[in-house]
Formats: C-alpha cells, sequence, structure tokens
C-alpha cells in the first residue's frame, strides 16, 4: 500500500507512520517544513500542489490542522478562523481534492477529537471545528467515489501527550497508543465508510 | 418575558414568534428586512448593532443562517463559506455578543437540524455547519456567565416545510409543528444548559 500521512512526524502521526512502515507499506510523510512533501493545509492551492507531485496513493490520514484554544471572552471572531481555515476547511479541501488522486479501493482518514462529543474549558472554537468535521464526514461519505471510503478518527487524550494535556481534561483516561494506531488502522483496512471512529479511554 | 426571535418571520420562527405573543409576552422579531429590528447575522457589527438598539433582553432564539446545498463536487471552498460566515459564525457571534445583552437567567437557543446526525444529499455544507454549532454549545455552556444558559434546538423535517423539502429526506417523518415549538419552549423556559434537543419526528 502507498499511504500519505498528512501531519507523519506528529505526536500521533509518527506512531500510525512507522506501524505501517514496519509493515513494508510505502509511506509518505507530509508535513508544514520537514516531510517528504511540504504541505499548508490552511491553502488550498497546497495541497493541490502536494497531490500533484504525489500521483495516486491507497491511504490518505490527515493527522494535522490548528485552532486555537483560549478561554471562550478571550476568543476574538478572527481567533475561530484559524481553526476554520486550517483544521476544518484544511480537512475539507484535503477530501475535495484528494478524492481524485485515490487508487481503486482507496481511503482516507481525518482526525479529531472527544472535544467534539465532550468539550472542556477553553475550547469553543477547537470543538466546534471537530464537530463539523463529524458532520462532513458523515454527508460527504454520501457522495464520494464508489468504491473509497471516507471515516474519521475521534480520540480522547492520547498516552503520549498526556504529561502535555492532563491539566486541561480532568478526570479523563488517556488512550493507550496501541488503541490509537488500531483506529486508523480500522479505517484504513477495513470496510467501513461515513464512520466516526471513536476511542475515548 | 422580553423574548428576540432572529428569523422569527421564516417557518419556524413565526411558529414560535406566536407561541409567545399569545401568552402575552413582549417578541421582538429580527430578521434581515422586515423585522421589528434588521440584522444581518454573517456580519458581527450588524449583531452588535442591534442588541446595542434593544439592550437587554430574557431570552435569545436564533432560527435563522444560511448554508449552501449542493453536490459535494459542485461546492466551491468559497461555496462552503457561506455557511461558515453566516450559520456557523452567525451563531457563534449571537452567543459572543448577546451573552452580555442578557437579564439575568436569560437563555439563548441557537438552531441547527438532523443533517448534523443524520445528513442527506448534497448537504456537506449544512451538515457541517449544524454538526459545528453542536459541538460548540456544548463548549460554550461551561464559560458563560453564571445564571444564563444556553442549547441548541436540532429538527427534523418540519411539518410546515414538508412539500418544500420532502424529496431531500426520503423516508423521513415530518416533525408536527406543536413538538417543534415545544422543543424551543423547553430551552428558553427549562433548566437545560448545554444541551442539543433533538426532535427528528
Amino acid at each position: 500500500m502507498k499511504l500519505l500521512i498528512i501531519g507523519g512526524n506528529g505526536t500521533i502521526g509518527k506512531r500510525v507512520a512507522n506501524h505501517y512502515k514496519q509493515q513494508e507499506h510505502e509511506v509518505i510523510i507530509a508535513a508544514r517544513t520537514n516531510g517528504d512533501v511540504n504541505v499548508d493545509i490552511a491553502d488550498s492551492k497546497s495541497i493541490k500542489s502536494m497531490f500533484e507531485q504525489l500521483g495516486k496513493v491507497d491511504a490518505i490520514v490527515c493527522i494535522a490542522g490548528e485552532a486555537k484554544w483560549a478561554p471562550f471572552n478571550d476568543l476574538t471572531e478572527e481567533d475561530y478562523y484559524i481553526g476554520l481555515k486550517s483544521k476544518l476547511m484544511g480537512q475539507v479541501n484535503i477530501v475535495r481534492i484528494g478524492q481524485h488522486y485515490l487508487n481503486q479501493n482507496g481511503s482516507i482518514t481525518l482526525s479529531t477529537g472527544i472535544l467534539a462529543d465532550d468539550p472542556v474549558l477553553k475550547t469553543t472554537s477547537a470543538a466546534m471545528v471537530n464537530g463539523g468535521i463529524h458532520s462532513f464526514v458523515q454527508a460527504a461519505a454520501l457522495e464520494i467515489p464508489t468504491g473509497t471510503r471516507l471515516n474519521v478518527v475521534s480520540l480522547g487524550m492520547v498516552e503520549d501527550a498526556y504529561e502535555k494535556y492532563k491539566d486541561y481534561f480532568p478526570g479523563h483516561n488517556p488512550v493507550p497508543m496501541s488503541k490509537v494506531v488500531n483506529a486508523y488502522v480500522r479505517s484504513i483496512e477495513g470496510k467501513t465508510n461515513g464512520n466516526v471512529i471513536r476511542y475515548y479511554e
């Protein structure tokens, strides 16, 4: 399989990338600056250019995208557009453009998180973007080319980020990294389409 | 009670407005052109100006906002921004600004729809916006001023719009208008906060 992992150097991305590299698949890492190919997902021209360089792949995985975290009353209208342009429309554009660069039976897997269903303080923008992607995936899966699939992985606080994020998520149980990798495997290798794959602990 | 109903001349809005007018409440209709007060919810300056004219109210209800319906492969990147600016950020801005114009124990009620959870063809943009608002409401309800409440009403195809929309929703059961009105009453007069009030049939 030829897999494109956008954000493949991140906390979760490198685990998914290593899993597939160990199984002798061809893994292409896309990142803002230090990938096999560079991409800024907030810019649809950059997404288009990435796919033109790569040609067709069997799986597109996006584990990237920004949204601003801040108290509700500190977030300006413009702050919301950071998330809308990057993690929301960035992922929408990966599907819009990427569907034309998939081999038959290929898949696209997006990423969100528990905030969509169970938000915490300071996450009005991040939660909104995640919830938007959940509904988008269910709608777009009805219309993507026959034989291809589209899903989203929604994770709780992952074990490898526990120290960094634990204070934001009181009482949350970290998700073991083996389950994190399996969530992506379910989307990439399973037959499910239009599924929000939730692993929240 | 002094209620502001944004979109109070629409299919659903006029039912909710009539319900409260019959009970001798003070109802102010906001609309793009023919309201008691005019507002364009896609423009946060217009929202701010509306609240400055009105002063404080007991309930803010938004049953307004646009998003473009079209096949996934016909929707351009710009088309998505119609929904992002109007039904999504319009409603976010109504909460951001409106929270400062609520009397103690006041409430804000937003509106979405079944597409968030169970989309149909041509609704990738509309579904996305609805899903985003569901998560936003849950997150923002954690941070709005103590004593005030924020909820969203998510309806299926409503009886009064059945003829217009039935072909888009094969097999869906129309929601009786009495249930539609009650969904808003639950948010306005109940004690619930951060709730997605779903009536899908």
